[in-house]
C-alpha cells in the first residue's frame, strides 16, 4: 500500500458555537488529516507530540483506524497542546479564547523510519521551520509534497515560509490567506503570484463557497456541499486535507484530472465534518456515507449542455 | 419562435468602480435582461417606461439584438429613472449616490398584444404591483413565470411581494435577500421557507462564489468563472436572470436538469458582463464568445471519479 506521512498536531480543544459548547475533546490538525485519511486503503503515519496527560484511548481511536501513531511523541511531565475557541453566529468567524502551547513549544519531529520513503506527505499547519524538518527527514523524494499553513506564518515567519515554498508542490490556503501571502485581491492572481513562488499547485479554501484548484492556466471548482446544518467548522480545513492527499496517496496519480477528484473527496469529507462537535462525526462516518454523498456532489455540480448552432 | 416578456427598468447609470468612472451610459435590468437573453433563438420584448431625453440610439441597440421595443413607453416631457453608484474595492459592496425615480414614478406597464401568451415572463426587479400587473395582462399561462425582486421591496411591499409569490414558479434573489424574506441564515433551510411561499424553484444568488438553485430535495450549484479583472458588477444578476430565462425559452423544457443548463448559460453570460463598464461588453459579444466560455465552465467543474470498492 502507498504510504501517506502526515505532520500536525493532536491535541485538545475546546469548542463553542451558537448550538453548545464542548468540554476538552480530542482535536488538532494532524488528528482531523488522519481521520479524514484513513478512508482510503493507504498506510499512514501521524508524526506529532502530546504530553503525558493525553489520553490513551485518543491514540487507540487514531490506532482503530490504521494510522501509525509511534511517531507522536509522548513527552513525560508534559501538557498537551490546549486551544479553545467561540464562532460567531455565522459559524465563518471565530475569537480564539485560549491557546496553551505547551509540548508543542520545543517539538522535534521525527519521521519513523518506515515512513521516510512515503509517497505523499502532508505537512499540517505548524511552523515551517517544523514542517522543513520533516522534509528533511525523507530518503526519497515523495511523489507530492502539500502544504497548509496560515496568516500567523506569514506575519512571524514569512522568510522561513517562502523557503519552505520551494520545496512543496500543492499549498492550501484560504482565501484571506491567499491575498495575504501574494498582494493580489483577485483570486486568479493571487495564485499566479503563489505559484511563482514554488508551488506548482494551489488550493485556495473559502469554506461555505467550496475550495478552487490552480495550476498553469487550468482551474477547478469545487461547491461545499449546502447543508441544513453546519454545527462545528472546526477542523474542516484539516479533514480537506486528509481526503485530498488520502486519494492523492491511493490513486497514486497527481495529474490535474485526478486532482480535480481528490479535490471533491476533500470536499466530500470536510461535508462531514461540520455536522456535529469535533472529531464525532468523523469518528463514526463509513465509507458507504461517503460513497452515497459523492452521488450528491455528481448531482451538485455535474450538467450536460448540448451545444447549439 | 418561442416568446420571452421581459417587464424591468431601461435607464441611464453613473457607476464608479476602483478601477473608473463612467458618465451617464445605458443600464436598468430591463436591458441588461434583454441583452443577455438576445444570444438565443427566441422573441423577446421588453415592458419599460422611459422620459424623452432617452437617446434613440440606446433603443435602436436593443433592436439591432433583435429585442421587441414597442412596449417601452416614452414618456413626453419625461425624465428617464437614474441610478448612480460607487463600488467599494472588494467590489462585492456598493453605496447608492443617487436615484431619480422620474417616469418610474407612475409607470403603468402595458404589455404589447403579440406578448401577451409568451412562453416566459421575466419579472425584472421593480414594485411588486407592476409585475402583478403584467401577469394581469397576459391572455394564456405561460410555461414558466419567473421572478426577480431585492430587499427593497421585502422591507416597503412585503404584503404585494408574498401576494405576487403565489404566482410565481422561480424566484432569483442574493443570499442576504433569502435570508431576509425566510428568517433562516442556512440557504437550505431558507431554498425551503421561500418554496412554501409560492415558487417551486429558488435561485440564490452569491456573486462571485455563483449560484444556487433549489427544488425539493434536489440541488444544484454553479460557480462563478473565476476572473483575473471584475470591472464593474453591475447588472450581473439581470444578466444571469436574461441568460436563465432566454435558455429556457429557446428550449421549452423546465426540468430539474434543463434549469441546471439554464443557471450555467445565466452564470457564462454574467462573467461577460463584469469585464467591462455598463453593457459595453454585452453590446459586443458573440454568441462564438459564449460557445467558448462554456468549455471553460465544463472544464471548471466537471470531474469523473470512478467509484473505489
Amino acid at each position: 500500500m502507498n504510504k501517506l506521512l502526515i505532520v500536525g498536531t493532536v491535541a485538545f480543544d475546546e469548542i463553542e458555537t451558537p448550538f453548545g459548547k464542548t468540554n476538552k475533546v480530542l482535536g488538532g490538525a494532524g488528528t482531523y488529516i488522519g481521520l479524514s485519511a484513513s478512508h482510503f486503503n493507504i498506510k499512514s503515519a501521524i508524526v506529532s507530540v502530546v504530553g503525558d496527560d493525553f489520553p490513551q484511548e485518543y491514540l487507540d481511536l487514531l490506532k482503530s483506524k490504521n494510522i501509525e501513531t509511534c511517531g507522536i511523541e509522548v513527552v513525560e511531565g508534559g501538557k498537551t497542546f490546549f486551544w479553545s475557541g467561540r464562532y460567531h453566529n455565522d459559524l465563518n468567524s471565530r475569537d480564539t479564547l485560549d491557546t496553551q502551547l505547551n509540548v508543542l513549544a520545543d517539538f522535534n519531529p521525527v519521521v519513523p523510519e518506515d515512513f521516510k520513503d512515503s509517497d505523499v506527505v502532508m505537512l499540517g499547519n505548524l511552523h515551517p521551520n517544523i514542517q522543513i524538518s520533516v522534509l528533511d527527514q525523507l530518503t526519497a523524494k515523495p511523489k507530492l509534497v502539500v502544504l497548509d499553513t496560515m496568516n500567523f506564518w506569514m506575519n512571524c515567519a514569512l522568510d522561513e515560509l517562502k523557503t519552505l515554498l520551494k520545496r512543496i508542490d500543492v499549498i492550501t490556503i484560504n482565501d484571506e490567506e491567499a491575498r495575504q501571502l501574494s498582494g493580489e485581491y483577485s483570486l486568479v492572481k493571487a495564485a499566479e503570484v503563489i505559484q511563482a513562488m514554488g508551488p506548482k499547485y494551489v488550493v485556495i479554501k473559502k469554506g461555505e463557497h467550496g475550495a478552487l484548484l490552480f495550476s498553469g492556466n487550468d482551474v477547478f471548482y469545487a461547491p461545499a456541499l449546502p447543508l441544513k446544518e453546519v454545527f462545528d467548522p472546526t477542523g474542516a480545513g484539516d479533514t480537506f486535507a486528509g481526503g485530498f492527499t488520502g486519494y492523492l496517496t491511493q490513486t497514486h496519480n497527481v495529474s490535474f484530472n485526478n486532482m480535480k477528484n481528490a479535490i471533491i473527496f476533500g470536499s466530500n469529507l470536510a461535508s462531514f465534518c461540520v455536522e456535529k462537535f469535533g472529531t464525532e462525526r468523523m469518528e463514526e462516518l463509513t465509507r458507504g456515507e461517503v460513497q452515497t454523498r459523492l452521488q450528491e456532489f455528481k448531482m451538485l455540480t455535474q450538467f450536460n449542455i448540448e451545444l447549439t448552432k
